[in-house]
């Protein structure tokens, strides 16, 4: 593992070798005239899931140059595409809870947040029939554990057994490893959200074992974890030492050895850090902006 | 009635008898040497609560002129008065949920929210450990139902049945009639809030019956209703005129008649309007703090 | 005069006549096959200046029911109509700076610096060669008084002389008479912003003779002053009262000395308060960005 | 150098010798029975600037591990002693402009315009005759280059041509080297902001020399440059690797150059991204409420 990713496509980097991963189907393509780059990436089975790092189901990456671009023009595209991939999701279902994940008042962390305040919720207008005609949509920004003292999970699981909707779309910001991918890339998955390796059982998954109803994922990456940063800076280091100096000590590690070591060499409090661009508060409105019309053009008759 | 109001103390100010009110205790009082004034109204039977038209239950206004003044300093004793209260309302209860109702982007009614804010929530911290000996506080600002497409009852009675605390304190900004109370005064209800004319059984209350465990309102008066303040124009239209020229009229209308005439001065999209003090910001902003470090306090080893 | 209001449209229809009013010409027209009305108002000389209240120069007045609307898409003709009059008044004029009038923290007042919030400004890139072939444009959110203790019109005032810009944008939220023009009213003027009546000499006005350089104000009503609501309702109550019963009455009081009744009847507390819609920050949002968009249209190469 | 830093006290550290440093003279003491430890350090002349690479000036550093805690009480302490500095540093100034520089909408960029929001002002009051017997203060927060196109420094210069104000206090986060300082440290400087090294005359400098009146910096650290952590992360490495394996490496690189390493590994587009704790909306928050309290009680009668 070379640092903490949330994207599919990084796992699979991770991955060095030509030949197909048996149980991870890989489909790359271009959409049309547009510059935006989808990948997807189907984990077929536990064996699939084991040697990617993600559990089994369906990953969409969209990745766009001009969605970190200042100009809303540029986003129409990407609406639209990502438009298309959630009407396939939502297929014949009627009634759909959006939960933006995250912390409005940390700026990376704002995402889900955001796209809940631009969203055309109908729930309200259908029962009271003042629209008819539309797909049901609620929608929550439940805030993160340090403000309510609640896990998310446990607070969409209680609303989801009350409202009973047929899917949840949750919106959450991510962490990447790659700078490069910062505010340029949209991930869906179907698998909702797996906090950790993804493998296995965990008590804070927001995905339809814990919940009950399928869970569709849209996230964004907006922040690299600080040993990620490390562990790069390593790599570019021990290039410069050049191989003479280090042959003889790289030996001593591996791959995982080596992350480890990047995480001894952030303190405690380090951990506890992320990293983020400068411009942060532009992308996250922008992009914020372009998910939030694409569920409400997905979920308009 | 006179104009559309959430203090109990307005209520009863519409009684104009100076006799004792059946079925309803008033008690005033001032808190030592601060400027506060403490008005307890008891609704003690269904007799009572005909009459002053709020639930059975206890209203414990504090009204301080300084409470709209910027220096901190002022809001200590309130914060004090308010916490003691609060205790007095926690007794041995250990686990409590706080609820900030309303809606953050519109300044009179962020109190809720920005009360939720500041608060010290200490629920996960118990969970994992990090903290023994306090009472284990939980905390939601679920937005309004234009923003979720769901009633903040329904969110709450999702919430109380899964992490089941044994009091819940619902933050809310209130009407008043009189533009004077404004961000003046704090109301305790341990009737949980009504809406409508609090008689009844109402879908949208989030009170005991609702929600299955006690529910303690504290509630700021920010804005007045369009219709309470065109009433209160007609009262002095009334006296302008002069009661030669008004007299036969008037017996036309009665106060109830007159309330209706005011509501129909107003067009339907008048009505849904407020009213509130251009220097909102700053009043919100201070109140919501005092009464979020009254709760820290308040539930606190 | 029937009430407060900065729309010029609105201080025409005070003048109850059917004949031209000297000094003042009036166009109206429909834009092509969108729903915006747009009525031009020429003040030509003083004359017209005493008689509409309002100083020399043009407002244009652009109005959509659909402004009001929650779909982005009836946002775009306003933008384009918005985005063809600004490129009419920027015309050669290569620098120019806007100025978000108002305070960000409370919601209807919040309309210029959320403009400026979503500017495309381009003075520093300029200047550091990043981009070239652009109209240079600063921005400023200046604040309000009582949070900086300067008038706004001091600040824009020294930033001017500093920056050297030969076009100044100010962008304010307004005070409309009718509740039925707010929000989906934008009004353009060239005479900048005159406080109080309009005419006369004035120490905080932002104008072509306070600034040095022309001034374009982007107006929006998204306010009603409570005056305004009194006044509107005692017409109503007059004809609820009869004929009959105020005929002797009416007679002592003018329009003006009515109006002046409807502010005595207010309490000087409720002088300092607004009326707005409790949807205010939905429609400040949405109509912010379709005013920010036009300026960024009209200002790209 | 050991990676970018704002603070005096982290310049100090690098000048690795028990001897005095000749012209910069350094005091550390403890503020009673609190336990803010104060380290005051004044650069006497050119030669001490040129030594520790910060203007010739005063620096004073308040550092308390309480700052960062949620409980308000301990904060008292902090905004105590902050002000005692405040009020020696004002002494006989009658007029004060305060600046909170930074970008509101990124949380640890915020400091400044947060302080803003929570301050008295008073110049407007004053000249209205409303209150009398204060120091006159006014404040700005003029946002970031990015938002307005110009430089704070260009802004701050005009308005104090204008205002005429005989003191300039900015606030603005800062970065640390050492994430233990982060959130714990005030540091006061009358030098004012002088971005870069710090010696030699710079544009973009907000100081007594380009605005033309004393400045007063108020700074608190909120984040850390990217390769500052990999040039620790290389430390880190390096005893990792063992003296073995890189003792003849090393000699290739001296303290300037691992530097210039570190910044080398990091791409172009992680330079422009910072490492902030996940907690930095409480953080930033309460100590932006501290310090403006302090200026509060500075500036009062």
């Amino acid at each position: 593992m070379r640092g903490r990713t949330d994207l599919a496509v990084e796992m699979k980097e991770d991955i060095q070798s030509d030949e197909p991963i048996k149980g991870v189907h890989v489909m790359t393509k271009n959409n049309g005239d547009t510059d935006i780059k989808e990948v997807r990436i189907v984990v077929e089975d536990e064996d699939g899931a084991m040697r990617l790092g993600k559990p089994i189901g369906t990953y969409i990456t969209l990745e766009s140059e001009h969605l970190r671009e200042h100009d809303e023009g540029f986003h129409q595209p990407m609406m639209e595409v990502l438009c298309k991939h959630l009407k396939e999701f939502i297929g014949m279902k009627r009634k759909i809870m959006v939960a933006g994940l995250g912390n409005r008042e940390v700026t990376p962390d704002a995402l889900g947040p955001y796209v809940i305040d631009n969203l055309y919720v109908t729930r309200h207008l259908l029962k009271e029939g003042i629209i008819s005609q539309s797909i049901e949509v609620s929608a929550i920004a439940p805030g993160v554990m340090a403000q309510t003292g609640m896990e998310s999970s446990v607070i969409l699981k209680a609303l989801v057994k009350e409202i009973r909707p047929d899917l949840l779309i949750v919106i959450d910001a991510l962490a990447a490893r790659e700078s490069d991918r910062l505010n340029k890339t949209i991930q869906l998955a179907d698998t909702g959200i797996t906090p950790g390796s993804g493998v296995g059982n965990h008590r804070n998954a927001i995905n339809k074992e814990s919940i009950g109803i399928p869970v569709l994922a849209i996230g964004v990456p907006t922040v690299i974890a600080v040993p990620t940063i490390v562990n790069d800076a390593m790599d570019v280091m021990v290039s410069a030492l050049g191989k003479q100096a280090t042959k003889n000590v790289l030996k001593k590690f591996n791959e995982e050895e080596r992350y480890q070591l990047a995480c001894e060499m952030v303190t405690p409090y380090l951990e506890n850090m992320f990293v983020t661009p400068k411009d942060i508060d532009e992308a996250v409105k922008r992009i914020s902006y372009t998910i939030s019309e694409a569920i409400n053009q997905a979920t308009q008759a």
